[in-house]
């Protein structure tokens, strides 16, 4: 529809029934409906390649209902990521069955996924409370159709019992490795895998970790250069990075 | 060769020649040659799927010299980061031409390329004195016969000068964007494009840029789901990442 | 009335009633009223251009009301920042009539604005969790006469929302831009305007962003030489900052 | 000339002498000028009211004299900062007589300036340390016809030093202060003035002021609401913001 | 009575009644009460002048109690800081008329002080939330017979309110001033007398003062070469470190 | 048990039973056992010398449960660290008599300790604070029978309080000793013994200790070379530190 | 003559031969003198009790030479710090025998000390490489009168090297502690005087010692709550410190 | 010879032949030399089990060459680090024979080792850079004829480099780790040995790495319990600690 509204627009133009200030002036509002707290992006899936995330800590029930009900008209689907298990109570209340809930990812999805992505993405931690974050990842991936290996728990201490799960680390095309304490793990798998590797550095620690300092450091301090680094605790900007790399091969496999 | 000596050492186990305790202590041995200072991973090239580089900051001449003659017997190419001009002239005095001396990046590689990798890259610098970092990554990229693009010094504060390249950059598989002061181009690309995004913090600035930490920082909390970060400078690691990126869809597309 | 007892005082000295310790001990005595725990500088609105704030965290609700009471008394205005509900209910059963509340800004005002500024203030935040740290600015903008344009959520990645709100920006005399995160939205902001731009980092984020660290190096930093820079969450200096700027312009128009 | 291309341009377009891709293409590459190493952005000084600026270090000199040459010829002037004796011989030699040299400040002027402002400035440092900073921002103001009042040396542990030049610091319309060590006579200027105070930390100092970092946290967290704050060592981007200011007033004055 | 036991040791080692192994054993154990977990020192008032404080924060009501306790009986004084109200109570309960509470600084004091210090201590906030840190430095001033002014809400902002209290600073031995946000209290004081000036930072502010560091860092850079700087909030530390000044002096005036 | 498999393995593989790969897949699978979200590493205890410990925070008291259920069955011994009083309930449900709970160590034990350690350790603090970070590694040190003697309360500024505990602390194999505030008591200790000493510095203290901060930095810098440091609060690694050296001593006087 | 100039002045005012505003203007010009680059207040050894010192780090040696020689003037007296052996030449070529040279201080100072002070210090360095620091302590005081006790290299590792000196100490009237590395030694001073302890951390140590931080946050949070802190390497303002104490005891005892 | 003086001082106590002062005196006196700039601690080597260490940084040479004539006088033997090629020369100048330069570690060695140590330890290196760090370590350890393997460059990224070296590690007594860049090498080590490991954070990388920060972070955050970590680039340290752990072996071994 908008693709139809675009190209009148600029037929408009060069048959002289408009001129480019008017041009400019509506192309302007395409793309957007501003509804006062906050301007919805509704093209941005054309341009990113995803639609518009719902970060919600920090909004109130109400707009993050109300940024939702407008993305999901327009777009017809929304990510929504940190979901308490009071506000996926009230998104459920609103929108029943258009909602998905990942209970274990604190995230939620409205609508259908409009576009699945082939391939396979290993998600690694290095301990049981790394986990949370991790699921960030895999629900994610999950909803994209990525299929997904959860290999938990094989931190750098005990190192051989990553060793076992190298085969299926390697049968995946990109490989997120979340850790907290030191956060060494990422070099390691780095070691054992020509895929990229994706380090999600977490708070999980105490003392010297300063909140997911230390990991963050020594993920950026690798000495294995194919490692590239998220937020603290960003899992699910890990698993949008992947399915940007996924995307790149499955238009080169098609293109 | 050691494909054949893999082989003959595990039939020799198969058929009781050897017991389990020799044949590892050989496998062991294998794929290193220990020259005291330093142990060369000679199977790193077909594990990793890059030959060993030599970081030759803080190391002497006669060491990267020696490590680098090992490293080309026995994987027939190396690369070398951070090689100073003086440096270079001991590399051509003994490897003569065999070595490419990329002197913009302080870079350079012995012997021929074993592998080209398919696949264009962008990279994008917010300044003028961010071009040497960004050589790094170009040098590694055209090595491996990846096209790239050169987008310099587009940065944040004329966002407009980026505009023209959107489409340049559309084009790339990778994006690859190189900043210091603030960190700001990054994020600013990638809501122009549905690329992987691969930052690079440099340590370009003054005063409350303490050496790369306010653009590191700026670029990992980006408000873009879709980039991930290398360390200060690193413009080595980000091409490494960006190739590791570029084989999946290699291999997918011919797999 | 002071200035008459001001003037009176001065006449005493010169006709010898008074020496010039008596009269220097008077001067001290004339400009504030010490009650105990504050000094209260009632002629501050002559000297600064602005009623004494009171910033109340940190205060005991009888300390809060007693200072306001006293610099009502005075100086027939009061500005409060940092009002919960409980204590702006407080306030309204203390002074009535007289108070202001500007809930969304956390700040009340007490009697009259003795005071309007010609101008026009654009407040930009990046996202809509930085509206709470913008209504502070406008609450206090509002309160001057000043005429201010709301343009919120525009942030960084996707710059492409800012630039229908760059003839408002342009048509403003001064810019506050509002940004947690990585904190670039003002550099952009100040490559579409040659108006003075105001930032104000926020402590919206969380991981590498360390409550407001990575905005604020982040716009320190900025490659475009028109920004300044106040405290972290500090929306009433940025107002204050900016009726400062609109003072010189109404002084020089009518001067 | 640039306005008349531009004329020119929408007017093929209104009559269909070229499609509106073929004006987006010119309209591109209108305001830019590319050398390869950097983009030169002829229409800033239309858009941010200043000609660009070159920060020269990091640069080459062959650099620096070529993108100076290239703004020279189509901006007719050119603002270097953190020029170094060596540099400004080079530019002699190439410039000539077209050369201002403010060799305290660090800074060359190419051409003419093109344009003035009214108003005054008072610049004022807590130690003669600071001056370096300080001259940056006398050069530029200076180079655009504003007055400048110099008040050095008046730092806060002798706090009765500033008292004289209170009048001097309230006939300007404009306060820039300087301060290392401590940081803290913005705070103590601003209570004396109702004129907007620009703070610049300096790197002056040692121990615990950790390269201006005690004097940069001071600034922010000032008591005094009408201060902002500009990168460490900054005095050129205090300038241009205060530049920013004067402007706004003159375009009152005489709108 | 220690004193008696002290000599009668000597003496027996003098006279060949105990052999050196002996003595050293009981001398180590003349001073010590071992209540377990906690070594209390009690000739610690001869040796350091003060008797040994309990500072509350960390221990259980039982070990404040059974240590206050056990000083009580052997120094016949004690001194706790960071006492809650909860404890305070607990503390009236169980040593009745012997506790002198001190709300408003936390403290609370048993038993009678055994010794009187002469002098004069001002004690300077720059603002109001200051106060409770103040407070403690006051208690225990008065507690040992100190003169103390109260000079509180004179922050930086507004200097001249400072002035009216400089005879007040200059008729006291030494001035412990305490600041929050910027720190630059002290510095400001220090210019204005010749006085040992005892810096307290505050953790009071917000944002880029990060929990008390700018002040300190502000304090421990300042300018002026007469003050010396205590750990944020340690109201207490700055008291004894006046009172040890005072007692030189009174010594040397009774000497 | 695992012995006998790990033989038959080996056996099968010589005898041409299995072919290497399915004696690599095997040996893989023996030392694990995989809960889904743990790894449980039951050949632990022979490779490190120790069980597996399990940290409780961040993990359910579900996960909790059954982690340590399994290692329980498998090893027959149980380490758990940070055991909150109402985890320690559950734990007692469930496993009864087999729990021991060292509630000021919040740490419990199940199973017997298949292992004992001769050798004597010192555990000393500076202050009654750092008491429970010194009753984890008490509690380890004892399971392990090891003699533990416990020099509590010592700290720094009465160093006279530790001279009467040097023979006890020399009568030590290894020394702990566990510091806040400024951590300079494992200086202090090390001067007066040739024992080597573990440093524990501890989040006891406020200010500029900045959660322990000060205290690990100090220990780190000691000018006394005998010392090592764990992390902040690490009670726990201490004492694991302490029991591999005393394995050492124990092993070469039986060896 | 100053006073005389300024009794002068306020008959002239009482006596109606000068107004209030000629008198003020004259009262804010009597204690300056402006040599454009630096005000020299001349005032501040009555006001301060020392004459202006001059701290030679990043002025020019013309800027210097002519400070010192205006202050030398006026005031009869100089005192400048960090002084290099080129500058001293300088100085001496200047002033001749005028000049005192501290070299091993790195100071020096003009004229004859106007002033004596009674008392004693006692300077305690912990180790060789401290001294520099711990002489320019010395330095000053030697040149106000004051006896000094140098008890070097009595660091912490060994604290029974400390303990011969503990008389000497409690024979001064205050003590000033130099410490690098972890800084631990003021506390451990501290616990065996009554006296006042100003701490001062230097440079000296390595790796987390990160410049002094390290000793300047142990002294921070140091358990001994009588001691002070100054800036790291800040031996001059030590013992000005020192000096403003000794001052106190001086009046009291002949007062 | 200094066991006679004290036991004929403590009969001259016991006989009566002096007084309890009288003996106090001299035997703080036995241990000391004083050379003014100098404490030398000569019953160190009883006390402590090593010789005094002389530091070379920052103290100039003929500090250094009088303090270890007498040391070498006294104590027989000198430990000297960070020992340059020029003072190595004097050293030989000076000393000649006497003097033992381990050129690689910059350490030098005077007089004859008193003092063997059994035992093995195994000095382990991430990367070629940290070589240097390492030898320190080395040279000590060989001068007390401690059996050491040199496991150099098996840094993280490739891991299987290290497990050949396994057995190595697991046949010493100690294991000492040194890694710069993220550290993690010592969690990985720690994972495949029961021997205590101890850490030596290095400041080799760059960027992220803060000079040694993060890989100091790194290893004080590892999730393996048995690791205790030392100061950065303190490869002295870590063989000390080392050698204080083989003593205890050693004398439980003989005891």
């Amino acid at each position: 529809m908008d693709q139809d509204r675009l190209r009148r627009l600029i037929e408009a133009l060069e048959n002289g029934e408009a001129d480019i200030d008017e041009v400019l002036e509506k192309l302007r509002m395409l793309p957007y409906e501003d509804i006062g707290y906050a301007k919805l992006d509704h093209h941005r899936s054309i341009r990113r390649g995803f639609p518009e995330a719902i970060f919600c800590t920090g909004k109130t029930t109400e707009q993050v209902l109300e940024i939702a009900d407008r993305i999901l008209s327009n777009q017809g689907e929304v990510v929504l990521t940190k979901v308490g298990s009071e506000l996926a109570s009230e998104l459920k209340a609103r929108f029943q069955e258009k909602v998905t809930h990942a209970s274990e990812a604190n995230m939620a999805f409205l609508g259908n996924c409009s576009q699945k992505v082939d391939g396979k993405v290993a998600v690694v931690t290095a301990g049981t409370s790394d986990i949370s974050v991790a699921e960030e990842a895999v629900a994610l991936c999950d909803r994209y159709g990525v299929e997904v290996s959860r290999i938990y728990d094989v931190g750098v201490a005990g190192v051989h019992r990553l060793i076992p799960y190298v085969p299926a680390i390697n049968a995946s095309d990109v490989v997120i490795v979340i850790a907290g304490m030191e956060g060494a793990l990422p070099s390691i798998v780095s070691g054992f895998t020509d895929k990229p590797v994706i380090a999600v550095p977490t708070s999980i620690g105490y003392g010297a970790n300063f909140r997911g300092l230390a990991a963050l450091l020594g993920m950026l301090c690798t000495c294995s250069p194919g490692i590239a680094v998220v937020n603290i605790d960003n899992g699910f900007g890990a698993a949008v990075f992947a399915l940007s790399i996924l995307r790149i091969a499955h238009s080169k496999k098609n293109g």
